[in-house]
């Protein structure tokens, strides 16, 4: 089966990674993106937005683990949680695992994506499609959260694409404004940062914006070994702090509570809170306090 | 000055990174393998042997920072410290900063290796190589230790290519066995064990192989940019327990009396404690205590 076609990563013009492909499963242009799905040698089934890789079988568990338990369970209590973008499902899926969560709303731009991604990469979601707390919305995340009760949701999980292109208006001051104003009391909202090492900018520019509108700006760490480049970040801001230093017996216990301890292959307890603790070489693109 | 050549890296048969060539400087077969040093566009120079990136001037300082300071501050009291491979001189260096070390050896098999650094790598060893309590010995790293006497070193750092080629036999019984005898009593060993995403097999195998001389064997992780796959671990074979566990507050400690505290780009006291706190999919591959 295998062809000696390789798709390269066109996120950074000098480098890169690169994959065997092994088929080609789908290749859309749709009103927002180029779409392309193929199943690798070494990865599995891979999707690419624009050129850039945002999901592979092989390793989707550490991005979703640490975008979906991090928050939740440093929140405590989180019962309504609000994803924007994530249209594979996967954020979807984890964040359903919570058998705290009452309401997880998703809200994804572009449909082609969850159509794509249910028919090529069944196993991201899972049953979370059909999960009866699940609502899923194909819409605009900006018209949504301007429309958002105040004090309506618990946690927000932004996974987005990077600063270009569609995902740009979801790092403006209009979107987290409103973010602050949708959240309740001790809410929250973590966004991808990107890879610093590569992309610093990305990391010290949204922490900037979002510090006008949150009691606690931060970043956490996870080693995605498909977001090539080191550790990624993603973005931490708090209405209360202190929730980025709950003590790991804590988070265990609300690990615990919430049938996430023991499910999982990235995210441990340990893991949680020492993903706080950033290199200086990512420190220093944080504003100071 | 860029040209449209590319260098793609063939540790992994379908998958892998690439760097567009400003301009290659070296293209050596040395008696041992084959070396090449060239210019990056995003990351420095970059160096290889046999194809496999070994160190790029952008991103050394991970590698280097988290392969020399958590065995010698875990230690607490590390005076004598043998170091296998690591020709570029990054290892040396970071040892030679901690000031309560009295000797550091460096035994490298390819004396190509440390003439092509020295000469296009300049920045990496900076005045390493000229320090009086540095030894260097072009020799093979097996014949040393072989020869070392009992209790010799406190500190045993072994910086080699993956098990195949010319680093197969630093992962051998006879090897270990020998690393064992030459340490003292609070004696240790790190080693790289590679990317568990990609390579699971080399922290399983080495692992159980340690297992068979040392009282500890773990491992802890950092995230290397281009040592692409998430996080690569460095293996831990110490002959007195608790090693790996000692707390944050006395490593911190130990680094400000050293010399190195502040002086690092990645390592950090929270950093080096969290970096034994394994996810699931790496701890799965280490042996049961």
């Amino acid at each position: 089966m295998t062809t000696d076609a390789w798709v390269n990563e066109t996120l950074y013009a000098a480098w890169g990674q690169r994959f065997r492909v092994v088929r080609e499963l789908a290749r859309v242009r749709s009103d927002f993106q180029d779409i392309m799905i193929f199943e690798s040698e070494t990865h599995g089934r891979v999707m690419l937005l624009d050129g850039v890789v945002q999901i592979t079988e092989a390793d989707e568990f550490v991005y979703q683990e640490m975008l979906a338990h991090v928050p939740l369970l440093a929140h405590g209590a989180a019962k309504r949680v609000l994803i924007i973008g994530a249209g594979d499902g996967g954020v979807l899926r984890r964040v359903l695992q919570h058998r705290n969560v009452e309401k997880a709303v998703m809200v994804e731009i572009d449909g082609a994506v969850i159509r794509l991604a249910k028919e090529h990469l069944p196993g991201i979601a899972g049953d979370a499609w059909t999960d009866p707390r699940a609502e899923v919305i194909v819409g605009d995340g900006i018209d949504y959260v301007q429309r958002a009760p105040d004090a309506s949701f618990d946690v927000v999980i932004v996974d987005s694409t990077d600063p270009i292109g569609v995902g740009e208006v979801l790092f403006t001051d209009d979107f987290y404004a409103n973010c602050a104003r949708l959240l309740t009391d001790r809410g929250l909202v973590v966004n991808q940062c990107g890879v610093p090492f590569m992309q610093a900018d990305e990391l010290r520019e949204t922490s900037l914006r979002r510090k006008r509108f949150f009691a606690e700006v931060s970043a956490y760490v996870a080693a995605v070994p498909t977001y090539v480049g080191g550790l990624m970040t993603l973005g931490w801001s708090a209405k209360a702090p202190g929730l980025s230093a709950t003590p790991v017996a804590q988070i265990r216990a609300r690990a615990e509570a919430a049938g996430i301890l023991g499910a999982t292959r990235y995210w441990t307890p340990e893991i949680h809170a020492g993903a706080f603790h950033l290199p200086p070489y990512i420190a220093e693109h944080l504003p100071a306090d």
